[in-house]
Parts: C-alpha cells; sequence; structure tokens
C-alpha cells in the first residue's frame, strides 16, 4: 500500500479517516473497495507525475462519489441546477461525473476546483486535461481491482506515459462502446480528437 | 450493367449525358470511375429499397463532385457564405460532403433538396436520413470498384437491411479512424448513436 497523505485541516473539510467514514456510509461495499483503490493508484501516479498527493487521495476516493444516486435526484438537479439540459437524455454514467460534484459541494462541503475537474472528466476525459485529471481518469481504469483484459497493458503504458494511457483508455473505451452499439457521449470524441491532434 | 434512367428535362437542369460529360471534365479518371460505380450501386438499391431511380442517379453521380476542388477554394468559401467556421478546422474529407452542394448549386444549377442532402451526409450520415440518403451513404461504400476485407460482409448487408448496412458502414468508419488515431468529425458520432439507439 501507498503511504495515505494527511490533509491539511486548513484546506479541507474532512480528514481522510472522516471522509473515508463518509465513503463508506454513502457507497456499497464494492464501490468502496474500488474507490480505495483509485485512490492508491492515483497516489502512485502523482508520485510518478509530480501531481499533489493530498488532491490525488481526495479525488480519488471522490471520483465515484455520485455514482449510486437515483436518477430521479439526478434529473431534478440538472433541472434545477443550470445544468446543461441535454444530459436528461444521458444515463448515471455520464451524471456521476458531470453532476457529481454539484453533490460533493453541497453534501461533502468540497470546493477545491482541481479535484471537482478531475472528478467532472474522469469518465469522458476533456481536451487538455490537467495532470490530476489525467491522474484520476487512468487510475480509474487500471486500480488494482479492474480485472479485464486490456489492463495488463494499460497499467504498463500508465508507467511509462501518463499520456499516452490516457489514449489508450479512451481509444479502448470507444472501442467497447461501438461494437456493443452503445451511444457516445460526444465529449469523449473531443477529448479522442485532442489527443489524437498529439 | 443496371439501366440508367433518362433525367426529365423540366426537372434537371441537364440529361444524364450531359452530367457525365461535366463530371468526365471535373474529376480525375479514377474518380469519375468511382462515381460511375456509386450510381450504379445506387440504382440497385433504389430498386430495392424503393427511392426514386433518377434522384439516385444523379446523387450517386454528384456525391463527389467536389472532392477534387483545392483546400484554397474550400477555405473562401466556408468564409465567405455563411458556413459554420468550425469547418476550417477540418479538411477535404468533411468539406466535400458539407461544402459540395454549395459547388453544385453554383457550378450545375443543380437545386433538388433531396439529392443535396444526399451529398452532404454521404461521409458522416446524420440521424433519421431518408432512404435516398441512406443509399448513396452506403451506395459509396460497396460500388463495385470498393476491395477491402469488409467490402464483402457489407454487400450481404445491404442487400438485405439498408438499415443495418447503414451502422456497418459508421462502426466500421469509427473502428478505422480509431485504430489510426484520426480525429473523428463529431457529426459521425451522432450518427452512430441515433443507430445505436435503434
Amino acid at each position: 500500500m501507498f503511504m495515505t497523505p494527511i490533509y491539511p485541516t486548513d484546506a479541507y473539510p474532512f480528514s481522510r479517516a472522516e471522509l473515508i467514514e463518509k465513503l463508506k456510509a454513502k457507497l456499497s461495499p464494492h464501490r468502496f473497495q474500488h474507490v480505495l483503490g483509485v485512490e492508491q493508484a492515483a497516489l502512485e501516479l502523482a508520485e510518478r507525475y509530480g501531481a499533489n498527493p493530498v488532491q490525488a487521495s481526495i479525488a480519488g476516493l471522490c471520483h465515484d462519489y455520485a455514482k449510486e444516486i437515483g436518477d430521479d435526484d439526478y434529473r431534478k438537479v440538472i433541472m434545477t441546477q443550470q445544468f446543461d439540459l441535454d444530459l436528461l437524455n444521458w444515463n448515471n454514467n455520464v451524471w456521476h461525473g458531470y453532476v457529481g460534484p454539484y453533490f460533493i459541494e453541497t453534501e461533502l462541503g468540497l470546493h477545491d476546483p482541481a479535484i471537482l475537474q478531475a472528478v467532472h472528466s474522469h469518465t469522458m476525459g476533456r481536451p487538455k486535461m490537467s495532470t490530476l485529471e489525467q491522474i484520476i481518469f487512468v487510475a480509474d481504469y487500471i486500480e488494482p481491482g479492474r480485472d479485464f483484459p486490456e489492463v495488463v497493458r494499460a497499467r504498463e503504458v500508465a508507467k511509462s506515459d501518463l499520456s499516452d494511457a490516457v489514449m489508450l483508455e479512451v481509444t479502448n473505451t470507444i472501442d467497447y462502446l461501438v461494437t456493443r452499439k452503445i451511444p457516445i457521449y460526444p465529449d469523449l470524441i473531443l477529448t479522442f480528437n485532442d489527443w489524437a491532434k498529439k
């Protein structure tokens, strides 16, 4: 296990132990294990690529904070809180990233914009992601609990080039969706196009 | 060879023979052969799926009318003729469909909106394509001169279900672009998403 950082009390409304308790209460056991795994992967990537370990820890732990919120609650927030109403045409897979920061701010009192942005983009990415955003995007894909054929290669790439790991994940995800004829949220293509131009 | 239709002189500004001459003068020999092939494939599909053979013939022959126009000419038209300026971030592969109808209208005097729409959408498709649009989209992919591994299957599918043939082409195209890390024009994803929801 990677050493977990101590959160500065002047900057964050909770200690790591307090955040862990909140997540344990909010998430199913399976998802709770997943976010611990993403935190670990994010801390490793933060050390390797020079990101703030506190932000990596909190963003890793919080990235799926809103994943188990019900569809009706999402729809209510989207309709009343100035979100793009096109989101109503999508589903939890999009919402937990795009609307997740709203729940994190209102329920946890966390307002660090770098962390909220990393939660926002952790599923679809976006052009010009920060290092922290790329770390959470990739950590979610390669955390120790993940077990799918492409994960071995993804973990290897993540050790040598963070940007390449982002692109590998984006292309694998598009392949997955196209093969299964699952609609693709267009922002994922904007991420792909930005990386393709590099 | 499928019988080619006679164009009604009151509806179109040229006979088929006159249009053929204009295309022969405008296009390289290789592309001229291609558009003849697309016309043939489009006529077959029009008979099978109940579309107007004159429109299928003209749209098949004209779909690549603007393919060999130079980039500077495209840029000038995009900037001066009220096109979406985001097109300037793309290339001939997008332009020859989206800007092609402008050249067809101004240079050939052809104004049939169903044909112009089929030219517009022949590369990226669009949600809710007409039968004629789907025919040109698919005919461009399966015409007799095409020779790539997936074309055999695409020709089979086109004989049994036009909509399935569209989706096969869309998914193959996305696969092709993703594999080669070539930016994807977002409208292709809107087409995919619309078909995926069926």
